[in-house]
């Protein structure tokens, strides 16, 4: 099986992390590729970000499905890009954050998102609605860090498990989802440490969720169907 | 009072009689001009072409705002570029999905949308969703016509009442809304021909119900919230 | 257009404010009437003050459309007789809790009410249930100030700010709605006082929305369904 | 334990009916009363009828207290004046439809209501949602037959054999509610005849739902809580 | 009427003070007994423990109707069985978690249940979810004291008040539910010093709330719906 | 990785269709295996075979993870024990009802279970609820063949094929859930005979789902929450 990440930001800066850490989801079966966007955002933390990645995302997208990946993710928790994806691709295009919902609800009858900044909070609780799961979310949190910063680990770090605790403690969530796909690498430690602490909760690392939700659906032989997303009817379409 | 009503498809087909209608709906105290994109697709029928209209949209958008227009109409039933507009203008942002949903909620305990084509079913939906009115959204149908046909009026009407006529009777539906900003001019004449046949029920044109919800807003001195829709982070961003 | 706002209360203390208020918010081309009730409660702050004050507003009700007014405004928070006078009126009636919640719902994902006694919270929050945007309604918090004092502007404004601050911080709110229809001629400074502090977010004023809905609906030849507003069976009815 | 079943209505007609059933329902050691209005409708078929009756229907209500009935029943599906009688009240004050609409939910997934006109049909709907229970209401049928009608005990029964049928069959009802307090002395008959035709469903008549529902709380020493139904605050109150 | 209260536990010290107390519940037609387990738990408080009393109580259950009683009480909040014994026996089975929810939703718009331990939360909400009112439900807090030691009764009644309070005062509760049946002979006392200290809410004691159900139930003629709890089919069923 | 999939009925007819089964959904990184019960039901087609199998589904469990594997799936659609099971285990635990549900829901927009029997449709329905995705659930539909017949695989597959048409054409099913495990081997049949009619829709096989739901949370590390799935108080428990 082959799967293609694309992250939807114009900067490759996290590429190299993104092969390694999506190589380490992934069953030795599958074999991994990533990529970033020719034009569009730097990052992703707004409605507006989302608007703008989202024409490049689904021509990269366009171009896996040609070079014969089985299927794609769209490697920010915004899910940018993936509805309209679902409609001119015939292989699945997953989300990070819709798959990290859907796999976090059979482990806990709440759970809280930690992002990054307050702007992207009602884009995820949305989300959350059209997935379905709203009722078991118990809050979206954030660190108040922007994505071009989060590879400060320590500080990444720290800044998580306060909001993990507040979210337990406050909003009563039990399971915690990294609500940025930035958040490589620190999912596991996180789980320990809370753990330690006497929160023995799961915690979701989005990136590996939304790879083993692609390997699941391609293993299965199911793609998204064809009700919900239609093929678009032909038109003159004028790209800029 | 100066709205600009932005259509978000490449095609100019639609701008006359656009003019004549929202000119005609506003209050003689607004002043009303119209606009189409300079790339994009022809018409908006799926997500993907939401996704391709939007960026051009936002840059009409922004424009519309800085020549000193006091609210903009993203004049599609999809409500394209809504949300990131938002977040980047500081005057009111209207889509007719979202106005006709929340002003059809004031007349009646249920309504029903009439679309064009069964892709957009889901995306209106979703907007019920995110509006907060899905409750009272008793069904989405179709009359199966695309957009670049129902200047066709005779044939767009009788569509149009058969749909609605199931929408009241198996749906049970006690309010419609057209669900297509291309359906103009047909929405007096449809509730006449509905109340004539024993069904007193209001019928909403959502271009009518977004300029009136833009004046409301204007004349209210009120707009977005910006807790909900934050200013974008400053970032690179590299437009095609 | 002619508008005619009936105060359900016994009390001519608001009129003069009522008709400047209605008359600032209606645009040039609408004419406002005022009137209070002969019989009836000297405020509404109750279910048993709504159900006392009802029957002799729907008498009003019914004289302003033999007078020919355009559309009715039931002129307190609670909407008290809205749903009666809807069945024996072919006119628009409208109350400002419900357009209220409805603009709002176009301006945020969340909204709380400020309003003036504990003893209204409930009957709001069943205005949002039937209204169909309870899921956006974060919370009702009051003053505990009655309807008769607040006409003591400063101590108002002061009390309103306090709760709208903290609707903001504890509930989540993105927008305030003024939860009383005496609270007039405050909305606009309450909003630039926010402002002010670092929240940017829209206050609205019942009445004024409530205004604009009118309108809204007059110019758009629409009017309450007859399905859900059904006509009531002719019968004996003894008036006390 | 001392009951006051108090009819909302001008008639009389049904208070000798109204006496043998309610006396039936109430357990031995409850001794039962009944009366009518002074002023209001004839029947109540409408939300205008409800407005109507509600002033006399709480000097009644607050009547009986003073005479030492431990508990008050407004005799109408449409529960009119329960919610402010609750108010001024210190007894438990129980409407049919509320009462009915819980009692059959621990009995059943799901259940319709047969009523008598579909102009009640919204305000039944709107109970259920204040109630909390809507999610189990499959649908409100009507056999089209006005209240003070339905004394034709045949032709009702025969309707509202039709009604539960469809019901079950077609809206996936698991139980089925009369939807009319007029409804009397029918339930048991119509429950063997479902029964004997396949259908062992529960039919619950209203009447004797509601009496059995202030039985409970006046037993349990148990009233409404002040905190959702406070005392209204003193102020001139002008009867007509 | 005879009435058999069954306690799924092994343990049998509560068999005394529960035939007190549901006699004293119980109206004077109705004849009560009380039964516990052979084998099972010797408390319920998780969802194992409840997998464990399951079988037995439903034997216990099947005697009783073969003994002729009218109604059976699986006598745990978590209603233990209740499900499957409406499957197999023809008379009334009811859980105090359910009656309480329903009858405590006629008194109050919101309301808290006030259990043993943080155990069994999820359960109680689960119980709300599928009852249908878990809209009411404002919170499910806990003493965080075993079934096992509840007789230490002033203990509990200090615990109970101060979570009381704090679910009135946090959690926006307007009425309060026990949330263990071994809570008995508690109730009133708690109503009454809450009411002295200003809370005039309803305290609801699970076990009178189920006893009036089941005597509503029988009296009324009705049992569970056939459609919602069908008839097992026969089978090999091998008991351990 | 080891999987232990646990039958929980006494027959091992499905034992050998079971294990090449679920071998083949497994990836060749995981071993499987089977088991079934030394007392129970020989199916579970009801509430009552449910509770009947649970007990000594928790002792095959629990051995399970003494013998070290690594998550353990109760092979039934009704989840039976899944809840008490992950309080008592360290391990994760999967049900193939909520598996298919929360992957079937990042395909579409809603979906249709077809089971074997009407007796288990409320029960799926329930299980909608708790995992929070019913409002994605259009139906339950039901091919009325008991459990023990399913191994007729024509007659199984023609009936299956006609509810799930019926599902997508009156239910507005968009994806199709098998909603029995002992509908081995089909769903890829019946998938593309959908396709092959015009209905390119996924249709999911719940035993396959369940088996990449535990390889997911297996290799991502985490297990289901102990603040939602406490680890029981200590206490006796007597087995019969």
């Amino acid at each position: 099986m082959k799967i293609k990440v694309i992250a939807p930001i114009i900067s490759d800066i996290f590429n190299k992390e993104m092969l390694e850490e999506f190589s380490a989801y992934a069953s030795s079966e599958t074999k991994v590729a990533v990529a970033n966007l020719s034009y569009g955002p730097a990052s992703v933390e707004s409605e507006y970000d989302e608007a703008l990645c989202i024409p490049n995302f689904l021509e990269k997208a366009k171009e896996a499905e040609a070079e014969g990946y089985d299927g794609v993710i769209s490697n920010c928790f915004g899910d940018p890009g993936v509805k309209p994806a679902r409609e001119i691709l015939d292989i699945p295009v997953i989300g990070p954050c819709e798959a990290s919902l859907l796999i976090t609800s059979s482990l806990a009858k709440s759970f809280s998102v930690v992002t990054v900044l307050p702007n992207v909070v009602t884009m995820i609780e949305n989300i959350s609605k059209t997935t379905g799961v709203s009722e078991k979310l118990a809050s979206v949190r954030y660190v108040n860090i922007p994505v071009l910063e989060v590879h400060e680990k320590d500080r990444l770090k720290a800044a998580l498990y306060e909001e993990m605790v507040k979210a337990i403690e406050q909003d009563h969530a039990h399971a915690l989802v990294l609500g940025c796909t930035g958040f490589m690498g620190v999912a596991a430690e996180l789980q320990a440490k809370l753990k330690d602490n006497g929160y023995d909760v799961p915690v979701i690392d989005p990136a590996f969720a939304a790879t083993k939700m692609v390997e699941t659906l391609v293993s299965m032989g199911v793609k998204q169907s064809r009700l919900t997303y239609m093929t678009p009817p032909s038109k003159q379409r004028v790209m800029n």
